[in-house]
C-alpha cells in the first residue's frame, strides 16, 4: 500500500546515501571509539551561545509566570524584536530599514521557503551558482519551482557572470547567492555582487518580470583575513536579503531567521503581506517566542571570539592539508574547506578517508563533484589528530 | 511588476478582510479604550503555563554556556524527548508507542503540514467536516491538494457518516477531524469516531489506497462535564494524532508539536521517513530546542486548574447568551461557543456585535455560516461586562 506520495518515495531512496555515510561514521565510532573518529562532515557550530543567552532564560524564567507570555504574537515576530533587527540591519546593509522591510521567521530555512511560497508561479525557475547548499532545490521545488544551476569561476569558486546571464529564461524568478559560501568557502566581490544585481535587472526588464537576487548569509560574520562581505539591499529593488543566528550566536536549533526586502522595492507592502501569511500558512505560524528574546538579548554581542576560534583550526587545517599534498583554496569565509578529491572521484575519496577514519561529505552532494568538503567546526584536537590520516588517504 | 505570484496575490486579497476587522478592533479600543471593548475574536489561551516551565528556563541558564546546547539535532525532534513524550502518549491513546512512531515538529501546523507534504499526490483530496479551522484549507493546497468539505450533522454539530461516505472518491487521501472542535465546541463520541474509521478503510479498500484519519487535537485536555475524548490511534492503521502544546501549557508561541502514527500500521517506518524528511525540507528542520526542553519539564503536569478556570468562563457566558435569548450549544469542549446569528446573517450580526464594543468571528469564515464565533479565553471581568453588549444587540 503507497503510504506516501510517489514524489515522496522518491526522496526517502535519494536520501538514504546520506543516512547510510551517517550511519557508517556512528559505526566507526563503536568500533574504534570516539576519540579515534575524526569528523569534519557536520556543519554544526560547536561554540557556546554568547554569555546574554544565558542571561536572557533567567529572566524569562520570571517573565513565563504571566499569562500568554508564550502565547502567539504576530505572524512576522513582536514588533519590538523586528525593530531592534532592523536598526541592526541598516547598518549592516547600509540602507534605512524598518519593522516594515523585515520578518523574522522559523530559521533561514523558514525565510527562504515563505519566500519562494510568495513569489513562484508553478514551473518558475530559480538559479543557483553550484557548488551550493542542496536543501535550495527542496526549498523551490516544494513551492512548484525547480532549481536551475549555474557553473561557478573556474579559477576561484566566485559567480560565472556569463554563465548566469546566459541561464535567464522567461521563467527565471531569482537567482539565490550564497556567500560567504557553503560548501567552498568563497566571498564574492562587491563588483561581483554588483554586476549579479545589473544582470538580473537587465534579464527582468527582458522578460518583463522581476528577477530577484537572494542573498543567504547566515556565514557573513565568519570572513578571515580582512575580507568583507559587502551589503547586497542597496544593489536592487529586488534585491533580498535572508539569515539566521545559527552559526554566529550558536542558537541553530531554536530556529530563528529572518528576511528583509529592500526599501527601493515600491511594491514591498505587497511582497511583505505575502511572506507573512505564507509564514503563518505553510506552519511556522510565527517565529519561536523564546528564540525571539534570545536573539534580541544575543544581537550586536560581539564574534571575534568565535571568530579567533575558527581562523586558528581554519589554519591548523590548511597546514595539514599542505603538508599532505591536497590542493585546495584556502576559505575566505565559513568553517568549510573545499579541496579537490585525488583521483578526481570524490565518492571514492572520501571512502578512502573513512578508512583513515577521517569523515567528509562527498562534492557531488553540493553540485561539486571531484571535491570534498571538510567542516572545522570541531575541536583543536580533532584537526590535530587528523593528520596522519589525511596523508595515508593521500598516499592511497 | 508582479512581485508576488498570481495565487499569492488572490490569497493576500481574500485574507484583507479578516485584516479589516483586527484593525477594527483596535480602533475601537483606541477610541472607546481597552477597558472598553469586549474582545472575544481570538483563540489565545491566556493563562500562564505551568511553574515547570519556569523552573526549566532556570536549568537552561546553566546548559546554556555548553558549547552546541542550542545546536541541530535530529530533524525529528531529540531522542528523550520523543521517548517522553511516545510513554504519555501511550497512555492517551491506549497503544504502545515508542519514538519511532512519534516526530515533533513546529507545533501541529507544523506536523499537519509535513504530513499532508509527505502523502498528497498532485490533485488529491483531504476531506474536512464544517465548520472547520480554516487553515486546513492552505496546509492542503500548499502541497498540491484540494480541501473538500462535509456538513456535520445537523443536531450537534457531530460527523454526519453518510455524507463523509458519499463524499469519498479515488482522489480522497484523508479525512481531518477536529475534536475538540474549533469553532462548535462538538466532542466526538468513541462510536461516531469508529464509524468514521471504518467509513474510510471501507473507502480505501475500495479505491485500492489508504485513507488516513487525521485526528486534530490541541484541545484534548479541554472537556466539561466528565465528557472525554477517545483515542484514535486504535481505530485503525491509518489513524493518525496531531496536536501541540499551545493550549494546555501556553507554549502555542514557543512552536512545539507533534504527530504520532499507528503501530499498527505495517509500512510505518517509510510514513515516519517521509515526515522527517518534509520537517527538514519544509524549513523547520527541528522543532525548537528551548521548546523541547520545555515541553518535556511542563508534560504531564495538571490542566485542572486551568479547566476549571474555563468551565467557570463557559458557564459565565452561557447564562449571560440565554438571557440575552441567544440560541446555541453548550460546548462539550474548547473555549469556543458557536451561537446561531439572530437573523441569520452572521456577517451583518457580528457588525451589530461590533456596535456594541463587542468583537466575535462570523461562522462563514469557518465554513459555518448564520452562526459566529465566541472564544471565552478571556479575563472573567470581560465576560461580566458584556452582558448588556449581548442584549442590546440581540435587540437589534
Amino acid at each position: 500500500m503507497n503510504v506516501v506520495s510517489a514524489q515522496m518515495a522518491k526522496s526517502i531512496a535519494g536520501g538514504s546515501m546520506i543516512r547510510r555515510m551517517f550511519e557508517a561514521g556512528n559505526e566507526l565510532r563503536k568500533k574504534f571509539g570516539e576519540d579515534a573518529v575524526c569528523d569534519f562532515s557536520l556543519g554544526n557550530p560547536d561554540l557556546a551561545p554568547p554569555v546574554e543567552v544565558s542571561e536572557e532564560f533567567r529572566v524569562l524564567a520570571v517573565k513565563s509566570r504571566e499569562p500568554g507570555s508564550l502565547g502567539y504574537m504576530s505572524n512576522g515576530g513582536f514588533a519590538w524584536a523586528l525593530d531592534k533587527l532592523a536598526a541592526w540591519l541598516s547598518e549592516q546593509q547600509m540602507v534605512n530599514l524598518t519593522r516594515r522591510e523585515v520578518m523574522l521567521s522559523c530559521g533561514a530555512a523558514g525565510a527562504l521557503n515563505s519566500f519562494f511560497h510568495t513569489v513562484l508561479e508553478p514551473g518558475d525557475e530559480v538559479l543557483a551558482i553550484a557548488p551550493y547548499f542542496v536543501e535550495y532545490g527542496f526549498y523551490a521545488s516544494n513551492h512548484g519551482g525547480v532549481l536551475k544551476t549555474v557553473p561557478c569561476r573556474k579559477d576561484d569558486f566566485g559567480p560565472d557572470i556569463e554563465a548566469v546571464a546566459a541561464a535567464i529564461t522567461p521563467k527565471t524568478r531569482a537567482l539565490i547567492v550564497n556567500s560567504p559560501n557553503n560548501p567552498s568557502g568563497a566571498v564574492y566581490s562587491a563588483e561581483d555582487m554588483q554586476r549579479l544585481a545589473e544582470t538580473l535587472e537587465a534579464g527582468g526588464r527582458r522578460h518583463g518580470r522581476p528577477i530577484y537576487l537572494v542573498s543567504d548569509e547566515p556565514y557573513r560574520f565568519l570572513v578571515y583575513d580582512g575580507c568583507e562581505v559587502p551589503p547586497v539591499l542597496p544593489l536592487s529593488p529586488y534585491a533580498v536579503v535572508v539569515s539566521s543566528f545559527s552559526k554566529n550566536y550558536g542558537l541553530a536549533g531554536e530556529r530563528v531567521g529572518y528576511i528583509a526586502v529592500s526599501p527601493r522595492l515600491e511594491e514591498r507592502e505587497t511582497l511583505m503581506a505575502g511572506l507573512v501569511l505564507s509564514n503563518r500558512t505553510l506552519g511556522y505560524v510565527n517565529p519561536p517566542v523564546v528564540g525571539q528574546y534570545l536573539m534580541a538579548a544575543a544581537l550586536g554581542s560581539s564574534t571575534d571570539e568565535a571568530l579567533a576560534v575558527y581562523k586558528k583550526r581554519r589554519d591548523m587545517l590548511a597546514e595539514i592539508l599542505t603538508e599532505a599534498g591536497y590542493e585546495f583554496q584556502l576559505p575566505k569565509g565559513t568553517f568549510y574547506f573545499f579541496p579537490k578529491a585525488p583521483g578526481g572521484d570524490d565518492q571514492a575519496f572520501v571512502e578512502r578517508l573513512k578508512e583513515q577514519l577521517v569523515l567528509a561529505v562527498p562534492g557531488t552532494g553540493f553540485g561539486g563533484p571531484g571535491h570534498f568538503r571538510l567542516s572545522f567546526a570541531v575541536p583543536d584536537a580533532v584537526i590535530a589528530r587528523s593528520r596522519e590520516g589525511f596523508a595515508r588517504a593521500m598516499r592511497g
